[in-house]
C-alpha cells in the first residue's frame, strides 16, 4: 500500500490509504510537478502532507547562490533585464501556490529550522501544524529584497495581528512556534519535532480523507474563492458550484452513515 | 411594552424599548421576513437580539430530509436539475444573510448545540455571543457537501486563524465557545447557557439602542461596504455615505449629552 | 545628528540617525505634509516613530468645536451642503492616511487616552506599540457619527475578531492596553507610559532602518497593494514590482553581510 | 394558445408560443412583479418583447408628481430624509434591473418618445430595436437630477462613444433612432412605429424562443457576468457554470438537428 | 466678464459667463493646478473648454530633451532609479487625470497635429471635438516606449473598436478626424480648424453651463464611477450619492421650468 | 531565413524576419504549445499571424464528435462529471487565451467559414483582419451550449454594440465581414480571400516587428491590463511596470531614428 516515487530532492510515499507524503530535502525543482500531478502519478490521493526530511531543517530559504545568480543578467539593458526576472519570479510564485491548485488539501507539517523560503511555502498550503522546535524567520528583507513569491501575498490571510506581521517582515527576527500560534499562523503546536509533527499531520490528513472527496474538495475550492473575493461574490459562485455538486451521490451514503451514528461504515470512491 | 408575533416555528418580542428578540425554534421559513420587514413589522427597533428558544439547541443543522429532497430532482436532466438547485442555494443563502440587510445589529445568542446551519446563521450576525455550554461544529462535510449558505463565504471575516478555520470545515470535529473565542469567531463567552447568554445580549442590545440611530445604522452600513471592498474604496464611499449623515440633528444633540458627562440624558427618534 | 523642525502643533526631530520622531500636542493641519514631504524635508530617514507630546493623552478624539462647525453649512441647500462636506471628509481621511503613502515604515507609539480620532490615526500606522496606560475608544457613535476618516474602513485588517470590532464600534466602550494586543490591534504592551513607549518604538525603528532600504520599501509597498487585493493580483503586481528590485546592489552587500554572520557591518545608502 | 393578464398599467400577452409580450401603459408599479415571476405566472416563457401601448410614446419619463413627491420628506432630519431616498432609489433601481434577473432574453421594441426613465428601462434590457419614428433623450439632467436608476450605470457599455454618451447626458438634446443605431444603443432601426417594431421584436423573439433553453438561459447569465466581471473571472465562473449545463441532453438534441440541415425538427422541452 | 489668468504656458479665460477656456502652448507645469484649481481660481465655472492656442498644432508630444532626461538617472542603481521614475510617472499621470478630478465637464477642442501625449490628454477630458484638419497618432513606440500616462488605460472606453485601437497603439500610424469619429474617439468632427472646433465647443460649454450644477456634478461623477465599477456596484453608489443630491432646490426650479416649456427662464446658483 | 516547423495539424513559418506565421488546418492540441513557446521554438519573434491554410475554411466549428464524447462520462455521478468538465473547459480555454500570454502581437487572418471555435479563437487575438468573403457565426446555442472558451468572455470587448452581439450569440445566425467590421469585431475588411487577408496581415507583422520590442511588449502588456483592470489601478500598474522598462536603451535609439526624420535606420535587438 505504500508506492514511493523519488524525484531528485523529493519524496513522495503513500503510508497510510489515500494519504500522500511529500518530503522535501534541498530545494527541488520538481515541486511544482509533484502537486500539479498529483492524481495522475500517485493515484487516489484524498489529502496530502508535506514536510521535510532533513531532522534539523524544514527550510533554511533560498540558497545565496541562487540568488546572485539573479545578478548575472542575460543582458546589459535594465529592461530586457526586468522583462527576464519577471518572468522567473512568476514562474517561482506558480510553483510554491502549486499547493493551492491540487484538489485535496495540503497539510504542512514545520519543524526546525523554517526561514525565508519556508514561510512562503507553508503560506501556500491549507493548514499548518508546527513541532515546538520550530523558529520562524521572514528572513527576506536581511538578503536585501522583499519577500516575493508568497509570503507577502498571503499574509494578512495567514495571520491574525497586521501590526505584527508587519514588524516580522521588515526585521526578520526569529519567532516560535508558540508565538506563530498566538499570531494565527499554525493552528497546533505539537511538543516535538520533526516526527512528532509528521505524526499528527497524517492522522489529520488521514482523518480529513475518509470524507466525502467532493465536499472536501468542494471546500477547498470554495475556501480559496472565498479568500479572493467579496461575500456576495462568493455566495453567487458557491451556488452555481453547488448547483452540480448537490447532485452528487455522496450525500445519500453520508447521510446513511450519518443516522447509524458510526454503526454503519461508509467509504467513498 | 412587549409586543408578541408569533410566526411558525419563530418568536419575536420587544422585551426592552427598541430592542426585539427574535427565538428560533426550528427551522423556519420566516426567517427572511422577519430580517427584511423588521421596522415595518415590529416598529422602533434599534437592535436585535436572536437566539433559539429549545434548551439545550440553538440549530442542530439542517434537516436530513429538506436534504434528501435535494435528490428528487424535477428533472432527469442534469443542467435543468442544476438551474433548480441554484435557484434554491441562492434563495437560502439570502434568507441567511438578510441580518445583514437588516439596517440594525443583529446579535446572536448562541448556547448548546450549534452544528452546521447554525453556524451559518451566527456568521450572517453583527455579533456573536456564546454561553459556556455551546458546541460547534462545521458539520456540512459529513453529509457530503460544502457549506454553501454561508459559512465558507464568511468564514475568514468571522475568524483569525486560516488554518484552524480550514481544519474545523475539513473534519467538521466540535470545537467548544473558549476555542471559538480564541479563534475570534465569538467576542464574548457567558458562563452557563441559553438564559445567561441572552441576559447579557439584551443587556448589550439595550446598550446599543440608546445610541444615535443614524451613526448605529451608518455604522454597520460602512462595515459591511469595508468587509467586501479595499480601503480606499470604502473611503471615498463613506466620504458620499457620511456627506448626507453629517447634516444630521443627532450630532448637536450626542454632543451636548458628551459634554454634560452623563448629567444630561439624551434620546433620540 | 538631531535636526529639529517645529511646526504648530508638531515636533519633528531625528533622535537616532535615520529615524524621524513625530510628536503631536493637539491636533495640526500639518500632518499630512510632514508625512508627505518625509523625505524632502527631514533627510534620509528610513522608520518613523508617531506619539504625543502631552505625557497623559495620546489623542482625545476630533475637537467639539470643529465637529460643530460642520454644521455651519455655507448653504442651505442640502445637496450643496453634502457636495462641501464630502469633500470636507475626503480632505481629512487624505490627511490620516498620509504614513501609508509615506515609503518607510511608521510605527505609532500610543500612551494614554486613545480616542475616536486617535484610533483612526494609529490604524494608518504599519505597526503599533501601546503603553500599558492605553485607554482606547472608537468614540464616534457617542458624538452622532460613525468612524468616517479611516477607522471603519481599516478595522477588519488591524482586528482578528469582527464581533468584538463591531461591539466596540457600536458602544463606545474603552478597552485596555492589553485588550488591545489580544484583538490584535497592538503588536506590543510597553510596560508604563509615554516614555516608556516612544523608547521602544525608537529601538524598534532603529532596528529597521539598518535594513536595505528598498528592501523595506518594497515590502511596505506589496504589505499595502497585498491589502487591498487578491492573491492572484498581488502575486502578479509583485513580479512586475520586483523585476526592477532585483536588480539592486543591496542583494550583493545584504548577502555579504549575511554570510560574515555579523562580523561584518554593511550599510545601505 | 395566448393567455393575458392585465395588472393596473401594464399587459402580458402570449401572441406566440413561448413568447411573453409586455406592454406598458403609463408607469406601473407592477413591472417588477412582471419580470420576476415571469415563469412561474406566465408558464413556459422563452423570450420577451418589451414595448409601448400607447401610439405616440414608448415612455416620456418620470411624472414630475412622482418626482416632487420626493420633496416632501418624513423627516425635517436631512441624514433622515436621506436614508429614506436611499432606500427609495435602490428599490426602483431593483424594479428597472428585473428584466436582467429574468432567466430569458427582453428585446425592448422601442418608438415614439423615448425620454428619460425611457433610457433606463431600455438599459436594462438584453436586445434594443427602434422604429425610425423613435426620439431618444437623456432627460434627467433637465430636472435637476442625475439619471440614477440605471441609464448613467449601463451607458459605456450599450454605447460606443463615451465623448458623443456624456454630451447626451450632460445637455439632454434628443437623438434619433439612426444616432442610437451609429452609437451603438439599438441594435436595429425598423422603418415605421410601434407596429412595425413590435412585429419584429416578436420575429426575432420566436426565433430566440426555438433554441435549447439551456443555451440561452446561459448565454444571457454569462454575458451578464463578463459585463461586471474580467475576462480571467469569468473564464472561470463560466467553467463551472458549464460543469453541470454540458450534462444537459439538449446537446444530442441538437447536434441532430444541425446535422440534419433543417430537414428533422428539433423542439425543446 | 471675461477674467484672464496667465501662467506660464498656459491662459486662462472666461469669454462666456460660467464657461472657462483653458488654452495651451507648450507642455506646462501648471496643468494639475489650473484644473484642481479651477472653482478656487475662476469663479463660478460650470464647464470648460481646453484647446491649444498654436494654430497648427494641439501637442506634438513629448518634448525629446525631457523624454531624455529620464535617462539621467540620480542613481547607478537600477532599483533606485525604478523607485525615482516610478514617482515621476506617477505625478505626470496625476496631472492628464487632472481634467477628471475637475467637477464640472471639460471639452477637448482638438486640431492641428495631436501626436503621443495629445492623446493622453484628450483621453483623460469628457467630451472630444475634432477640427477635420486634425492629424492623430499614438506615437509612442516610435520612441521606443509604451504610451504610460493615460492613453493605454482609458483608450477601451474612449474607442470601439479593440483591434482598430491595438493596431494605432502598435504601429504609430496617423489617423484623420473622420476615422477617430468613426472609432469613437471623438463625438463631432467640425469642418475646419483651431478656430471653428474652439467656437462650437464653447458653445456647447454654454448649453451645459446652463443646466443644474448639483445635476451636471452628479452626472459627471456618477459616469467616472460607472467607468470602473460593475452596473451592481454603481447602482448602489449612486443611491448612495442621490440620497443628498435629490434633496436639492434645483429639482423644484427644473421642474418649473421645464413645465413652462421654454417660456420662463430659470438659473441655478 | 524561412524556418518551417510542422506539427500534426498546425504550421509555422517566418516568412519574413521577426515575424512568424502560424497556419491552421483542422482543431489542433498543438495550438497552446506553439503559442506558450513561440520564442523559445522558433527565435527571435516580434509579431505573429495566426491564419487557417484551408482555402474555403478558416474554421467551421468544434468537430461534432468532440462535442459528443462530452457525454460520455467517466462516471455516473453528476458532481463527478461535473469535476471532469470543468477541468477539461478549463484547459480548452486556456488553450483558446495562449495567443494572449504570448508576448508579441497576434494577428488573425480570417476568410471563409469562421463559425462556433472560430469567434473564441479570434477574440484571444490582438488584431483581427478579414478577408471580404468571411461569414461569421456565433455558432454554439445551435448545438445547445453557451460559447464558453472566450466568445462571451471577450465579445463586450472586440464589439461595439452590446445589443447586436446579444442578438447574434442568441440566434447564431451569420454575418459578413462589413457588419462585423460596422460591430468592431474586425479592423479592416481586405478585398479577397484567405491569401489577400494573409498578405496584409503580414504587412502590418512586419510594420510591428520593426518597433522596439520593449515598447511593443509593453504596449500589449498594458493593453491587457487595462481590459481587466479600473483606470485607477491600471496607472499605478503602468507606472510600476515603467519604472523597469523606461530605462531601456531602446528610447535612445527611437529618439535618434526619429530626429533622422527616416534617414537613419534603426534596429532593436
Amino acid at each position: 500500500m505504500s508506492a514511493t516515487v523519488k524525484l531528485d530532492f523529493i519524496k513522495v510515499t503513500k503510508p497510510r490509504p489515500l494519504v500522500a507524503h511529500v518530503q522535501l530535502a534541498r530545494f527541488w525543482k520538481e515541486y511544482v510537478a509533484v502537486f500539479d500531478n498529483m492524481r495522475a502519478w500517485y493515484g487516489d490521493v484524498r489529502a496530502v502532507v508535506l514536510s521535510s526530511s532533513l531532522p534539523k531543517v524544514f527550510c533554511a530559504g533560498i540558497d545565496f547562490e541562487d540568488l546572485l545568480d539573479l545578478k548575472n543578467s542575460p543582458s546589459s539593458d535594465p529592461a530586457r533585464t526586468a522583462v527576464a526576472l519577471r518572468r522567473h519570479v512568476l514562474s517561482f510564485q506558480a510553483a510554491i501556490s502549486s499547493p493551492e491548485r491540487c484538489p485535496v488539501p495540503v497539510i504542512a507539517a514545520i519543524h526546525g529550522v523554517a526561514y525565508g523560503l519556508a514561510v512562503d511555502i507553508i503560506a501556500g498550503c491549507d493548514i499548518r501544524y508546527a513541532a515546538s522546535d520550530t523558529t520562524f524567520s521572514i528572513k527576506e528583507v536581511d538578503v536585501g529584497l522583499a519577500p516575493d513569491i508568497g509570503t507577502l501575498a498571503r499574509l494578512r490571510h495567514i495571520s491574525s495581528n497586521a501590526s505584527l506581521g508587519a514588524e516580522l517582515a521588515y526585521t526578520a527576527r526569529t519567532f516560535s512556534a508558540e508565538e506563530a500560534f498566538r499570531l494565527g499562523v499554525v493552528s497546533r503546536v505539537v511538543e516535538g519535532g520533526m516526527d512528532e509533527v509528521v505524526r499528527e499531520s497524517l492522522a489529520l490528513a488521514e482523518e480529513v480523507a475518509r470524507k466525502s472527496p467532493i465536499a472536501v474538495t468542494g471546500t477547498k475550492h470554495l475556501l480559496m474563492h472565498a479568500r479572493d473575493h467579496s461575500v456576495g461574490e462568493n455566495l453567487e459562485y458557491t451556488a452555481t458550484w453547488n448547483a452540480a455538486m448537490l447532485q452528487t451521490e455522496d450525500i445519500l451514503k453520508a447521510v446513511r452513515a450519518a443516522r447509524s451514528k458510526g454503526r454503519e461504515e461508509v467509504s467513498f470512491e
